[in-house]
């Protein structure tokens, strides 16, 4: 089995390999300048902050279909402990197992390789299992605040949730723009709603997972042409799943991921963002979303926070 | 043993058990009001993004000596596994295991205990090994963005960093704000650098765990009076350590986490925003903090960043 | 809610606390006396050897209903690294996370407390975070190695596996007994098998959850009358779940270890052995079953073999 | 850097590749026949058991030079926790992170690889991220039971621990067999103490690993001769480190574990056995050292008995 040409068409139209040097690791994350950072920071007019991390928790939205993503166990290494003696303050302490990928995360640009290929046309071979990712581990975008913009395709749509067969098109998001009031510029990280989320909120993990709504193998043009830094939505798989082409699974993350150089968000909660945009009428904000820097990780957890 | 009469007497001074109500479990982030969020964006001015966590690595700071406490281990699941057969887009996934307070890290609230109490004079007990802290856990602040000010006491002791034995009064806190040209606020996160993280980027894990500089037992009465949200430093212990009043030991944990309901950040790599600040003559900044939500978690991995 | 008057009764009828001694931390361990094991060696008839233990692996028979048990994650930390430079010896390393009670393993005698006290009569609260187990940890019984005895129940029944509700009687073993023609003597490691593992080796991991065959609540008085040293099945729950009396959850958990002082085996694959036996005509063997001794664990993996 | 020609002489003359074979995965462990068994359980004589394995703990061997190789991370996940509701029965359960080679181990055949190949010349990159290794992984052994012979070197040396640098030899192996007054067999377990635990019992855990006496690269051509089934020692290297040649790193592990098949242990605690062996005045006995069946582990922790 090979990727068909359609994929390789719209690769070679999105790719952005040798576009900021040959020695660059983080891709779009460059289009993210002082400037946008100063302009993001000027969209602040209430300080009405909403988080947009689902709980860390053992029940999180992984359901064990993916091997070794496993949800957060969190466990307690000592609780009340007197360590300098009896009457002494007392100190407690937790450790955690995670899937850097299980929860509400970023991936790196390296959790996907086509072709024997990752960002930049380096050799796949370079992540390691002792060294983890030796490129664009996500321990290399060293800051990520932006200006965002909400593209509420639900919605826009006048719907609480997308069916799980929804392919989000340019076209649906071009709609969710106007109804926004805003267009995407050069630097934004755009945050797509599909209202999945709402599947797992009410307990259905299975629901929430498959079949889902998500991003078209269409999008990343639109994305490329406007010079996004970073797209999120409120998805297990990001991209519509299972894929709108027959036997050509993950093609979004590989056009993102490898080709453009953009990181993906997922499982990103964007219910109360969805509430507070509408309240304030207004679908831009400044947002932080700063990675874990785990060297070499291939992704990581991330608690972003919309500052509206 | 119990704890000496000129603790309780400071404890007094600066409780707030209750000044936010009987159920509050956030502390003194009450006063990060949306006025304070407005007014931090209004700092930035330059769109100069610092990060301000340390690597997370094998490699960390924990030497071992603190049980439990353990660096992170991160390790590959897969590496460009074909999970949809040859040829398809492959995948790489990592997973983690490391103590919530070993890295750069803010402690909750429930991180130390005293009398068998925690903030807001719950019982100690309400944390358990099950589900970790059932009141005042790393969960609850749903979010830390605030205006930052960093007190680069070293600097304004015209030193690189600070002696082992040197712990930090409020008059050195005067005199670093006076140094930096601003007067710190109510709702501030204060950032109190003592160069001692240099010892870690050194290679000198030891050297930077102990002996530590860091905040007297006289400082919680300073940040109570200046209704300060949240204070975190380049150190692993936070306050001085050994400590300064002979078997009197995490005094200055047990005056900020319980009494006052204070939020700590220890760990934190303060050298570049140092040198950032100096260049732009400017102290003050907007910063993003925001705890991963573990639920129940004592303390929290966090990758701030200031911006300038 | 308190446990019942029945419960009680039986309670005071198998109690084993002070037999060995105010400081005994292994219960009827103690009757495996060198004897006992002199013996187990001489029923070595044919040298053949059968494992026990289940595949360590993340498809484990873990559901994740039980909150933190959690199926071993292994992870490779580096894979044909050569540490010591290009075409030197190359080592693979790995790690793995998981419950001490997931998989085929022993409880400890601190597995389980009632009424606030474990086995000996010794506080519960001696369990902490930080240490574990502070008596009767998995670390106490230096060795289990003893005679061992299948009592097949489900081929004394004439069946592959019990049915769900099929609570495994003293009758049941006594007949199970003669079908093996072989006698439980003191210091016996019994081994009980009632067919469930099958529904696990047939991809069905909830239908061998729940509802489960397993020990009754009338057993054991009868373990204690013939002083066996261990108890083993081949079930999740052990005793039969749903339990027989409603509202009395674990029971035979609370006799056999606060009250006797018996390990308990849990997940221990017995379907090779039953074959075996069947072959040779012969019920008892030498049995190894070393725990790993994990200091303060409440429990622990186990890979028992048994030698015909 | 390639091997030099002294080590692929050695490797000629010990390969057992296809000796049982294209398909076999365990190796010498092929050697242990159930007459070997038999014999083996003959050996008992006292009913005496003596436990090999180190405590399971933080404070375990590993220094944290070899990275990712850590110490047992054992967490609460539950204590006395009353699942069925207020005054039922409690449940406490615990949970580990750990290196598989950190503590007392075996190391599987596929540890280490060398010139791209694995035992039986399978390719190395057999061995992934994913999957562990494909082929003898540690979970292919199913059963090590066999008899034991202790060679205490370091007793028939008069000493009580022998010096860093010295290599035993197969002379020293002779030596100890006559000491012992017992003939090594084809399909036996070799156990070799050097007495180097000692340091580790006296809690130098540097002094432990390094430097530390070992086997020689010439034992792999007796061990051979004699068709031993597996080796284990009292040091966390196995052969003496640094190597006996310089720039040859790790010659016994490639020698043993690639080129003949064998199984190594490691960091086997031999001191009480010493001692029973010296009462008992027979250095031969029943080993059980079962492997915990990790599927693709290239090594387990291992809880091995000496039966005497």
């Amino acid at each position: 089995m090979s990727l068909p040409d359609e994929f390789h068409d719209i690769a070679k139209r999105v790719n952005n390999w040798g576009r900021w040097g040959a020695d660059d690791e983080i891709g779009t994350l460059n289009l993210i300048t002082d400037e946008v950072v100063r302009e993001a920071a000027a969209t602040v007019r209430t300080g009405r902050r909403v988080p947009l991390a689902l709980p860390l928790q053992q029940d999180g939205v992984q359901t064990g279909v993916i091997p070794g993503r496993v949800n957060p166990l969190h466990t307690m290494v000592q609780i009340n402990q007197e360590i300098f003696g009896p009457g002494t303050v007392a100190c407690s302490d937790d450790a955690v197992t995670m899937g850097l990928q299980a929860a509400t995360h970023w991936d790196a640009l390296t959790h996907v390789s086509h072709s024997g290929k990752i960002y930049n046309g380096r050799p796949a071979s370079t992540i390691t299992p002792h060294g983890g990712a030796g490129f664009s581990g996500i321990d290399k975008p060293r800051h990520i605040v932006s200006r965002g913009v909400l593209l509420d395709v639900a919605r826009a749509h006048g719907t609480d949730r997308l069916d799980g067969g929804h392919a989000v098109t340019p076209e649906d998001l071009e709609a969710a723009e106007e109804f926004a009031g805003t267009t995407v510029r050069a630097g934004d990280i755009v945050l797509v709603r599909t209202g999945q989320t709402q599947a797992y909120l009410a307990g259905d993990k299975h629901g929430y997972a498959f079949p889902s709504p998500g991003l078209s193998v269409r999008t990343p043009e639109w994305f490329h042409a406007r010079d996004v830094a970073a797209v999120a939505n409120d998805t297990l798989t990001f991209e519509i799943f299972p894929p709108e082409i027959e036997n050509l699974w993950l093609p979004v993350h590989a056009l993102d991921l490898v080709e453009m150089g953009m990181l993906q968000g997922q499982n990103w909660n964007l219910e109360e963002l969805s509430e507070a945009c509408a309240d304030e009428g207004c679908y831009s904000f400044m947002l932080s979303a700063m990675p874990e820097p785990f060297v070499g990780g291939t992704g990581t957890p991330v608690a972003p926070v919309a500052i509206l």
